[in-house]
């Protein structure tokens, strides 16, 4: 890895360094990756240099519910228009929403923050999309809002904010957030303190 | 994982797809790879796609040496014309040669067949660029091929092929392979049997 480095074309450097850019993806990764790309049928290399391009020239987040949309122009995406609102799921961020709608669990409406409060991180309230929920809100359609924001520090914190701020202003809706306890499959000597105190605290009865 | 995923826009189904054609990158990765290019910035992402692009419209393969180059239309590429051609040292892909290559300990030339000789999968030495190594030979410059095909059953077998023809037709050509033996850093006691026979069977003076 010495001043060989330099002789490798222009076009190699910099696909290692935008793979590195990836999650997951250290430099050796994005070296082997891009030295298969080399050798990969060319269709296939456009392909993905396609579906890259196309997701963020085609792709914006929807001006009310901050969910992926294809449609750049409207106001509501299609899942804003055709989702339950009585029921918004608020969710840190688009994966997020991803997992829950692609479990089919939640048919209700979802609402993306992109992101969690986080004072370590520079991340304050208004960094998040609180503005747009309230929006939604005053439209009086919604009678509950599950909040399920990660169980992390940042995800508890940014949920109880949310929480006084609804409350406060909307006494009618009703608010839930998503239960912690034992997670399913896994193994209980192994659960850290917090999951158990939870696990014990928010037991349910077995009659 | 039921209906829902339809839901998903197209633009993210296709990206989850082309990500899946890449080694290494199953679906559940892929997915965590779209997912997080949703909410990428988008220069980030354009530079892959074009990194990406510009990798299939831009590099070749060098006609005379088979290694990568960004000269389509010349005979030789950069690496044909600088590096000594009396040492060519032969691997089976542009990964293998741009490892060496790295590495900074091989001078000379390389020529790369572009796979190996398997039976089993229907490639046989007519898919490999060994016409093209014969034809630099027939230049008369060369001393020396370092055969560096894999230690595999196919790579194997690709040596003793090229062998039998380089010594069959240039007599005057000195014919080496790489050593077999224990690999640095590894742990005696994890061998396989293949790797200590070569271990003692190629052991060296230490007078």
């Amino acid at each position: 890895m010495t001043s060989g480095r330099s002789s490798l074309p222009l076009e190699v450097q910099k696909l290692i360094i935008a793979f590195s850019s990836l999650p997951g993806i250290g430099p050796k990764t994005a070296q082997r990756l891009s030295y298969f790309v080399l050798s990969q049928n060319k269709d296939d290399t456009l392909k993905l240099s396609e579906a890259l391009r196309e997701v963020k020239e085609n792709l914006d987040f929807c001006k009310t519910c901050c969910f992926i949309t294809n449609d750049k122009n409207s106001d509501y995406c299609g899942y804003c228009s055709e989702k339950d609102a009585t029921q918004i799921c608020v969710v840190e961020n688009v994966i997020d929403a991803i997992t829950i709608e692609m479990s089919s669990i939640h048919k209700g409406a979802f609402h993306v923050l992109h992101g969690a409060i986080s004072p370590m991180n520079g991340i304050g309230p208004e960094k998040l999309k609180i503005e747009e929920l309230i929006k939604r809100l005053n439209n009086g359609e919604t009678k509950e809002i599950i909040i399920a924001t990660n169980p992390t520090l940042e995800g508890e914190a940014t949920g109880m904010y949310l929480s006084k701020i609804i409350s406060d202003n909307f006494q009618n809706i009703k608010l839930t957030k998503l239960a912690r306890g034992l997670a399913s499959g896994t193994d209980l000597e192994y659960s850290d303190f917090n999951t158990l105190s939870n696990a014990f605290e928010n037991r349910t009865s077995m009659d």
